[in-house]
Parts: C-alpha cells; structure tokens; sequence
C-alpha cells in the first residue's frame, strides 16, 4: 500500500516513536528525538544487527569518539569534497540547495558546480520560495559540523559524518588485536553528523542520524568467501547498471559478472537477510547497482539496498568494495604503517620495490635523528613513497615530513619471507534511521480506520500488553504480578487497566504489540488467563505463571495453538 | 590492592580494551576508542542499567541529538556558568586551568573568579610548566563544544554536556505517553561532551564520554516512596556533610535526616546495588554528601556514589534531588506548559493565585492576537509569572513576550477539580566511562606478574574462550562447532587454536574470561570437553552438546560443581 508518510509521522508522534527536537524552543528541521516506542524499536533493531555481524561473523565491535582532529577528515577527502552548494535569500535568510531550486533545469544540477548552477538560475529567474527574494550567488558549504577542541587558539575539529573513519585509522590495532590475520572486520554502531543546508522529509534526511557500519579488511587479490558456498543458491532482486532487472541467483549474479566478487555478493546477501529478518517487505526490496557516474572513482562497484515507502524508494544501506583506497589514504596522510602481512608458505627470491634512504641526504637534514628516520623510511610500503615528492614518517612519536631526494624507490631481488599489503574495504553501511522508518512504512496496515502496526516480535517496542479486566477485586493485582513476572523475564510490557478491552487491543494493535494477556474474573477460579495474537486476533487461555514461557516460545516463532501444553 | 593506574591503562591498550584515539595522528588528549572488549564491556553494563531502570523500574527510555540550539542551554544556565578559567603560554602555546596552578596556594582555588586567580599566580611567579614561558591574564572558557545549525547565517549551537536536559525539554511528551500520571521517570543512555581544558587521567576526565541518567519526576510535596519499605532495612556506608563516616540502614538515614527523603534513599540503593550487581567491591564504595557550599543552589541534597581506585575516591555516580529548578527554568525560558495536573478527590474552593490577563493593555499591543494571548497568559503556572518584568508565552507555534503591565498574578477563590504543579526532580546520573575503569580497577588482580580480571560473568566482554588441544586431527572442527553453538546462543566467545593450554587460559584470565572450555583427543572417544573456571581452576568434564546450556546455568551463578548432569 503507497501510503501518505504524513500519516506515518502523526503515528508516530501521537504514540511516542518520536517527536520534532527542542519543540518547546520551536524545533530544529533534520533533528528528532525518539521517543519510549522509537528508542526501543532503534534498540531491537541495532541488538538484532550485532547477533548478525557480531555473533554470527565474528566482526569486532569498536567504539570512537564523534569529535575528530581535522587530519582525520583531511585524509578522508571530507574536508575539501564533502561539499554542497547553496543560496541564500538576501531579504529573509531562507537558505536552499541550489541543485534542488534547479530541478528540471537541467538533466542533472547535482553534476554542476556553484559557477554553472548560478548562470542556470539566474537565467530561469529563480527567486526564494518563501518570500520571492533576490537570491545570493551559489556557494560551497561543508557539510561537516565544524567545532574546536580545547581553549585558547584550540584545534580545528568535526562531527564525523561517518563512523567509518574510526575503523579506517584503527586498523592496525584492531589488526592486531585480531592477531594479524586477514580477512577481518570491524563495526560500529553510532551518531554520525551531516549539517544538511535545509533538510526536510522526516527521518530520511537527518542532521544527526544513527549508523551501523561494518569494514571487511580482505586480501586485495582474494575477494573468494567461505560463506559464499552456503548461500549462493539463494536469489535477489538486483537492479543492475547495465540489462533489466531481474531476481538472480548469487553465483549466477558473480559468474556473470552482475556483482563484482563472492565477498561483495555475500554481504549483499546478509544485509538483504538482515531486512527480511527485521520485517521489511521483500515485495518493495530492491538492490540498485551505482551507475559508474555515481560511484566514488575508488569503488569498484555498489549496491543500495532500497526500500519502497511513501517517499518512493530510499536508499537504506550501500554495500561497496572500496578498493584500498580509504587505508592508503591514510597511510599517505599520517605515515603509519597500516599493512597487513602476508607470510609466504616459504622464503621466495623475489624482485621487489624497496624504498632506500639516502643517508648522505638524511644526515645534514636531521643530524641525530637521521639513524631513525632512515629506519622509519624502509618500513614505508612502497606504494606510499614512490612518486611523491615527500612524505610522512613518526619518529619518536612526532611527525616527521622527509623529501624525496632523501630517499629512492628501487627494484631489487631478495629473499623475503612475506610482503607488506594494503588491504581492500568490503563496507556494508546501514542507516539506521533509514531503516526504522521504512519498517513503520511498511508495517503499518489500516483497515476501516483502525490501524495494525504488523511488526515482527523481534523488534516490537512492547512485546506484550497486560490488561485486568477491571482494575479492581484482586484482578488488578494479578496483572501487577504478570508484569513483573514479564519484565523480570526481558521482556518490555506494558500494563493497562484503563478503557474497555476492545479500545485497549487498539491501543496496543496501533503501536505493533504482538501479544495481549487479559485477566478476568475466571482467572481468580481457574488461574488462567487470555493470550491474543495482534494478527490473528486469535485467543488462546493458559495458566497465569506459564506467561513469560509462552512468550517466550512465541517470540521464537510458535503459534498460540502450541501453547495448548500451558493450560 | 593500591595500584598504579598506568598498568591498568597498559593492560587495556595492549588487550583491545581502549586505546588513545587517532592515534595515527598524534592522538588527542581526553579522547578514547573503545576496542573489541572495552566496546562489549560498556554494551553490557549499560544493557544492565536498562534492565534495572527500564524493565524492572519502569523508566521510559528515549533518545536525543547530542547538538541542541542555543536557547536549551541559554535557559539550563550551562551558557552562562559552564565555565572554568584557563591561562595560556604566551610562548609554546600550551594552556592550563588556573585552579589547578594554583593547587596549594589557596584553600579552595576552584572558588575563586579570574581575576582573584590572576592576582594568585602572579604573587607566586607561576610560569609555564612545559617552557617556562610567561602566562597570560585568566580567562574564562565555555566547557561546551561551539558549532553551527545549517548554511548561511546558522544557528548557534552546541554538544549537550550532559544527557538530562533532553528528558527535561520533553517533560510534556513524555508526561503524555505515560498517561499523564505522577510520578514518571525517563532516562536516556549516550555521549556527553565537556571541552575540557587540559585533561589527563585516562578515563577520569574525558572530552567526550557517555552517561546513564535517570529523571524521576516526582510530586513536589511527596518524596514517598512505595518501594522504600522493601528495601529500608538495607544498610549503605554513608560520609555525611555532618557527622562520621558510617555505614547506616536507609530507614535509619531518612529519620534522622542524614538522607533528605525516601525517593532519594531508594535511588541511592538502586544505585549501590547495580554497583554491587556489575562487580564492584563493596569495601571500596561509599555515598559522599555534597558540602552545602559544594552543590548546586537549587538542590536540596546531592549525593555522589563514589569508588576507590588507583586515582584514589573518585565519583562515579550522582544521585541529586534537583527541586524544580530545571523544568522552571524551561518554562521561564520557553512559556511551554511543562506541568503535571493533580486532579482532588472531589472539586474544592480554594484561594489560589492565579494570572489574570488585562485586556486594556493586551488589546493595543497584540491587536487580533490579544484573546490568544490572553489565553495563554491563563494557562501559566502562577509561579512562572509572580514577579517576572516579562514572561514567554507562545501564540499559534510562535513565542511571544508579554511585558508584566498586561498581566495580573493575584488571589482569588473559586472551586477547582485540581491543580497544576512543576514537578520535582530526582537525578541518577552515571558516568559509564568511569564505571568501567573502577570496575577494571577493582577487577585486576596480579600474583607474581600472572594477571588475572575478576569480572564478574555478566559484564565480562567474552563469555568463554574455546581451545582445541591441537589445531589438527578433528579437534579444530569440533571447537568450531562449540564455538558456532555458543555464539548462536548469545554467548560473547572467543576461538584460540595457538600456544600451550597455560598461555590460552592466561590470555582469557588477562581480560576476564570466566570460562574456558578445552576439546581434547577424548573428546573425540566420549564426546566431552573440560569446562575450567577463571576464578578457583577448577576443572569439570561435560558433554560437548550441553556447553550452551551450561554457560547458561553458569552466567546465572551456578557453581561448576552444579555441571554434573551435564556429563
């Protein structure tokens, strides 16, 4: 059903998933609070992401700080590229990205720069929205909040807009903390940052928004998986770059060359797993391949997974190979060595660049040090030091910039035990945000004006409402104790004893409670009470102490009729 | 055990605990990653802390940006008092907090304002003391991290210092979802940051870090609390503002006035025993009382849960009764109505204050929006407008100021179905970053240079460590299998295939492994394995099928012995 995201947001608000931020001071656009429904559904969510990459595959879990120095974004290519273009209203203060204001001005106004979409608006008379001002000349803005560490002149620093960056410039300590093995990965679960130039659209484009980003580190000529065997008989619907779309088989799709390596279609496989095993909708599922213009130059090849909302399709998580460019970059820019190792089954002669420091040079330039700094440049990897006219190596701690006449990259044969490499970034990224919304967009069913939220148990906020009939003759007390038998079990409830029982269903039906346990009057005789199923509206009676057991079975996928044995 | 908190520091670096963040690039003092086990070790206890709060409690979760616009902290005062003074070297760069230079030349010299500070270091001929370099005049510095909302102009903006005003800028949402009943709490778990000045001591003090905090909105004339009576026979050790040090049974506390009331006294113990609960040691806690000069001047008492470590007493939770100082001071600041509503029994005639608009003054300054006004001057608490020169109301989504001419505070009888009242608040508020280092504190245990953590099982970041005797012969594949079990049941577990048996059991006692489970060539005749404890080396032989379901019975305090029908 295409549903109108106005009515999904008022859900929302009016039931607690979530509020505009800082209301009471007349909001922010792009910045939202969840409320007690949200944070528990955003909570299930990332809990269910962590068993899968965690658990499951084994990625190590990191956390890092949102402020980072301005190196760190230098290196990224944040700093100069992360960039968008805007214009502002000389007589209000409106601002608006000026590739938005040129829609349909030209076949692509995003590809422009602020010279070129200044002419295209100045030649269509564009004048603000609001209140028909003169507009300034485009300009660039970073789309990085800028801040500054410490007091006095302090250093220059950003909100990531990204948590990958913390995996990237960790990897030496997450390598070796995986023992200096190859492949492995790293994830995060966090706030990134995007200071948006005028964000609307609900949860779709946030200022602040939540992560969960995964980093495979993989021999740059070994994108073959393991896993891959297990499930490259299962199929997805992909939208590629070149030919129709179509559903296809994972080694179909890597024997034909659709997606890019068995390392790439695994983890598209396991994002698409993830989306189903939350409750996406697999009819308005979809992987859209990147067009070459739209792909990082770096990325061999990428895949959104999207989702069909009201919004039309969104993307929901990028899956890339990003080559090694993220790791080189920031070898190139700190000069630490962040290699892997591969050990040769034995010794080879092999004929390969080394980099050679010129002691004659060295000497006069850092005196004392040049002994160390020699040894730093023949640790480099070549490819950091050939061609360049300079570069970076620690020294005792500190940063040392060395010319390149100092040193020389050279072929030579020697007998090696392994060699240095640079590992490629297989990068799943999942916004989470994104990701909720489409599970509301998708879940949520109206039918005569009453509205069911079909969430999947696993991330329903409320896994099951408690309601004594009357709040009164003991009944009341009975429900208490269900309750906390409930919660004192993990389980979120929610007791309430207030309206009659068919406006309590709604209440909870409207916010995707699985299941109902309603105390009556035959509860004090026989000590059972109602346990209703929210889809099926099915009812099913058994003992009040055998509740969290029947939960507990039903959250794991039984149906009421298995509890037939807790009567 | 007094230790040296550089060897716990070391420890931590070198097992993937934490590590000095963007480090690659000359890292930044006060900010940290949280590696693999430093990453799970915080994911569970603040997954415990839901538990407690959320589940068990009852406290409504949400979640908030971390940037907020200017006014939040314009009216929480953090804009004006979050300051400390700092001195810069007019040579090197590098810069101090003027109290701390001045440590020993004053009773009190965090007391003392800039210029009484100035006056201090120049009598005493402070220099720098990493060059000796001349000092600049005091200054004041904003502890809280300065940024900008979108292009253009922007809006001010900043990095809340801490998670508390989030609930209280949400009163009125979350006062709803709970069905407008008092008492509530809500509760919020993420970053805070504190531009600190010059940060040192690891974990202690932090530039960013993440908080628990808890706000329990209580009637203000009722400090009851129902769940004191289960719990006032429970003793804590106390340092009272007056009086010795003692350990003292809350009921106790609460009628001799050393703890301000029962709500206060509750949240206290909760406190103390999820300490207890996550494996702190009891002989190195206690609750000090805030010093009447040392606490806020809205507070009316303020406890901090403190631990000793190698830092020596350092506070890791605050336990407060704020009054109602912050949601007045959000009302005062926004004219939204942020109170609860207590409904009489049955109507009463009272003699109340209430804001009687006038008309002959509204009429000619708000023109056709003066019935509006005069409606929302009537919905303000008359303690928002008793004495104020001005007050804030908001008309149709904007904010108006209203000056006091326009309105009337004065006494009247009429009969009144109830009353609307500010709230008071309770506070809990921990420091996670801090929670871990006292528990890895109090955790670390050394016996001749053998290292062990004793975590307790429910926060440990792996749950079990998996050998095979051999990497070979079968024994490999069997672990694998265990291993895939455990992880598929939910436990954190770690595979190591390398080094004698000893070095295994030591790498897993080094990080607090409590159990490791061995394959051996018997495995492979009867199908069990070793279970070893961490903690007393005692070994047990189990069938290899039932791991999970011991770990299980393990993590819910079963002793090993217990293990026996698992054979």
């Amino acid at each position: 059903m295409q549903m109108d995201p106005q009515e999904l947001l008022s859900l929302c608000k009016r039931r607690g998933f979530l509020w505009p931020a800082y209301d009471i001071y007349g909001a922010v656009s792009g910045l939202y609070d969840y409320g007690p429904l949200g944070a528990a559904l955003k909570n299930n969510i990332e809990n269910q992401w962590r068993r899968l990459y965690v658990l499951q595959e084994g990625f190590y879990e990191i956390s890092c700080p949102v402020v980072a120095p301005e190196p760190v974004f230098k290196a990224s290519g944040h700093v100069d590229a992360f960039c968008d273009v805007y214009v502002e209203c000389t007589s209000c203060g409106e601002t608006y990205r000026a590739d938005h204001l040129a829609a349909g001005m030209h076949p692509n106004p995003a590809s422009l720069g602020e010279h070129e979409l200044g002419k295209l608006l100045k030649a269509n008379g564009v004048k603000c929205v609001e209140c028909k001002g003169e507009l300034t000349e485009p300009k660039r803005f970073n789309l990085m909040f800028k801040t500054s560490i410490g007091a006095g002149k302090g250093k220059t620093a950003y909100l990531r807009p990204e948590t990958a960056q913390g995996m990237f410039v960790n990897f030496a300590q997450v390598y070796r903390y995986g023992r200096e093995r190859l492949p492995f990965g790293a994830v995060q679960v966090g706030r990134a940052f995007r200071n948006e130039i005028s964000p609307r659209q609900g949860l779709i484009r946030l200022r602040e928004f939540s992560m969960m980003e995964a980093e495979l580190f993989v021999h740059p000529e070994d994108k073959t998986w393991p896993g891959f065997r297990k499930v490259k008989d299962r199929a997805m619907p992909l939208v590629p770059s070149k030919g129709d779309p179509r559903t296809i088989r994972l080694d179909e799709a890597v024997k034909a060359k659709v997606i890019g390596n068995e390392v790439l279609a695994y983890y598209m496989w396991l994002t698409y797993k993830f989306a189903l095993d939350i409750g996406l909708d697999p009819a308005r599922l979809r992987f859209r391949q990147h067009e070459k213009t739209e792909m990082a130059h770096y990325a061999s090849d990428c895949w959104d997974l999207e989702a069909e909302t009201g919004y039309g399709w969104i993307e929901l998580v990028g899956v890339a190979d990003r080559g090694c460019y993220d790791v080189q970059a920031h070898i190139d820019h700190s000069g630490a060595d962040l290699t892997a190792f591969e050990r040769f089954d034995e010794p080879k002669e092999v004929e390969q660049d080394v980099v050679k420091p010129d002691f004659g040079e060295l000497g006069p330039l850092f005196k004392g040090k040049a002994k160390k700094v020699a040894e730093a440049l023949s640790r480099l990897s070549p490819e950091s030091a050939k061609g360049k006219d300079k570069v970076m190596v620690e020294v005792d701690g500190e940063k040392v910039s060395v010319p390149a006449k100092c040193f020389e990259v050279s072929r030579r044969k020697e007998k090696v035990s392994g060699r240095k490499i640079v590992p490629h970034v297989i990068e799943p990224s999942y916004g989470v945000d994104r990701m909720m919304f489409a599970l509301l967009d998708h879940a949520y069913s109206k039918k005569d004006d009453y509205v069911t939220l079909r969430l999947k148990p696993l991330v329903a906020p409320i896994k099951v409402g408690v309601f004594p009939l009357m709040p009164k003759d003991g009944l009341d007390e009975i429900a208490q104790g269900i309750y906390n038998d409930l919660t004192g079990a993990g389980f979120d409830s929610y007791l309430d004893d207030s309206g009659s029982i068919g406006r309590r269903y709604a209440r909870m039906d409207e916010v995707g409670t699985p299941w109902c346990v309603t105390v009556d009057y035959d509860t004090k005789n026989d000590g059972t009470v109602t346990v209703r199923d929210r889809d099926t509206a099915e009812q099913t009676r058994i003992k009040k102490e055998k509740v969290p057991k029947a939960i507990e079975a039903l959250v794991k996928g039984a149906g009421l009729s298995s509890l037939n044995t807790l009567r």
